[in-house]
């Protein structure tokens, strides 16, 4: 076994703390990543805090995984030593039900192994995430990287960057569209800057007038106060496609209303109630409302490809892995523009 | 002008009496249709009970129109004297709006001039409907209809017949698809015998067990009591396209949930309140929940002609315009397979 460390959490109300773990040793398939860099993701606060209910300890989070390939398996073909490669939100699944083979295996329909607070495909083995030293990882489910980019600034796209770019190519966005970002967050700042990229006239929903400045900057050509629905008037039927990165309950009617015939938007955020959603706001102008849940592996790699192509990162802040409590506050508060990433460097300076 | 008689209601609570009318004389594009058959649909006892609260009276209700051509205006092309033509729920709209000139007249951004109960483009003069003798309109809203189909029997293609074609369509569905169907009345009759015609695998979702010998008629391969929600789960992830026709308020939940990847829901009823929709529902199996109504000239003529070729029309029971009242109750009691169609004649035999 490979010996490994990271930081843990060991039950919802603990602090994080050095945690030392084994690693499997490397099989024919798998590649061995020394982690570089290790986004911190919304969804590791919920996990690490038992928000889901679902939580199993210890926990090393994280799901925003960058570092360099240091060992490869013996039938290994995609990667060799010293490549850059990238593990997302899972690190295996079964492999052969449909959604397996049409490149959909976030939605496999046996078990997905999660890259953390899961298990490997015997159901039982606990996975552990990238706030650690190293992963061992099949290289199927390993995403090859461009040395190109600002590595901490390319970690947050195997999360951030896929949830919003699956539903972007779903959709078809292109030149000559007008879309809505609802929310401008770890998410929608990654929304804003491919939908810009992809050539539309991109406006922002956000409930912050002080995020105006960052919405342009980013490359929105709008931005719209919610708070005051009237804003929202003028903009009725004028938008092909909206993303919703908003995770807090909020009402889904008013911003279908703004969608043109044939229009969908799509919500990546889970709530934890039901939206409550009137027919005629789907009815009306023939409108779509769809779900849209991280991507497959053929898929981030994709994404991935565009964003070295497009030089696309995320807008991070990179902290040691010893300032992790104070950067889940902040996130929390949403003090972040627009995402925390660990640089695992300040892991192995500890003693 | 032109002398009608049809029969009208004259408030939420007055009985159908005789009423003589005015057609408009006929303009340079304008045909005038002799009905011979109209279709009951429940809208109409929506609005002739003001059930929706915009009623305009008296009212001439009567939205699936089908009749022999007396009269072409001057400039007429699509029609001659003797031809048979339809009238669906609009007969007209600004044609200059971007819905209008895509086809999408329904959704028209100025103002759609419903066949009754609704105002032409001055906004101003009351339209009604096909209970009634004849009718004027711009041939550019009346529909061709083939001679050769039973011609009570394609009344209800002008409304059930389009509403449920342009989802079946608009979503691809085609042979090696697995379609539901949710309710079985004038829609859904429709919805089975159109996604049978298209190749797909139907199964009909249905509240009445004593339907099944109905749904397996028309064509439906599998049947499916909803009222036990254990005979829905061996079907999670399974359905690649859903068609729900029920208009009371029910769970959309459990129907989302039988999509598989990327799979589509439409829902063409709008219940009187909203449906409480899980972000999970939608987001696993990246699923679509859209809405649909009716559909356009183009496309309405394009589901008479596809119709006309696979031999569909509408189950139908035909009735006197003296026994409307009998049929507006059996109708909600859901006690009619599947359609009310006046037959017309019986007006011009009265005194």
């Amino acid at each position: 076994m490979i010996q490994a460390k990271g930081y843990a959490v060991d039950g919802p109300e603990s602090k994080f703390e050095p945690f030392s773990f084994e690693r499997r040793d490397l099989g024919a398939s798998d590649i061995l990543i020394e982690i570089h860099y290790c986004g911190v993701c919304h969804s590791d606060i919920h996990q690490a805090r038992n928000e889901w209910q679902n939580s199993i300890y210890p926990m090393v989070p994280g799901h925003e995984i960058v570092g360099r390939v240091a060992k490869v398996g013996s039938e290994v073909s995609k990667f060799k030593e010293g490549d850059i490669g990238g593990v997302g939100c899972f690190v295996d699944s079964c492999r052969t039900c449909e959604n397996c083979n049409d490149g959909f295996e976030q939605f496999c329909q046996k078990h997905l192994a999660l890259t953390y607070n899961g298990t490997e495909m015997d159901e039982t083995t606990p996975t552990f995430g990238g706030y650690s030293s190293q992963i061992v990882v099949d290289e199927n489910y390993a995403l090859k990287i461009s040395e190109k980019q600002n590595l901490a600034a390319v970690a947050p796209l195997l999360c951030a960057g896929i949830t919003t770019y699956s539903p972007l190519k779903r959709f078809n966005v292109r030149a000559g569209q007008r879309v809505g970002i609802v929310g401008l967050g770890g998410l929608g700042h990654m929304g804003v800057k491919l939908a810009v990229s992809m050539g539309a006239d991109v406006t922002v929903f956000s409930t912050s007038p002080s995020k105006e400045p960052d919405a342009r900057n980013l490359g929105a050509h709008n931005f719209v106060v919610t708070k005051d629905p009237q804003n929202l008037e003028p903009l009725v039927g004028k938008f092909d496609f909206i993303l919703d990165t908003v995770s807090a309950a909020h009402d889904l009617n008013m911003y279908l209303n703004l969608l043109r015939t044939n229009g969908a938007m799509v919500i990546v955020g889970v709530p934890d109630k039901p939206a409550e959603v009137y027919a005629f706001s789907v009815i009306g102008n023939n409108r779509m409302l769809a779900g849209s849940m991280i991507g497959g592996i053929p898929e981030t790699q994709e994404m991935l490809d565009y964003c070295a192509k497009h030089n696309i990162t995320s807008d991070v802040e990179t902290i040691p892995i010893q300032k992790i409590e104070e950067a889940y506050e902040r996130t929390v508060k949403a003090d972040v523009r627009y995402r925390f990433v660990i640089d695992m460097q300040s892991l192995s300076e500890e003693v």
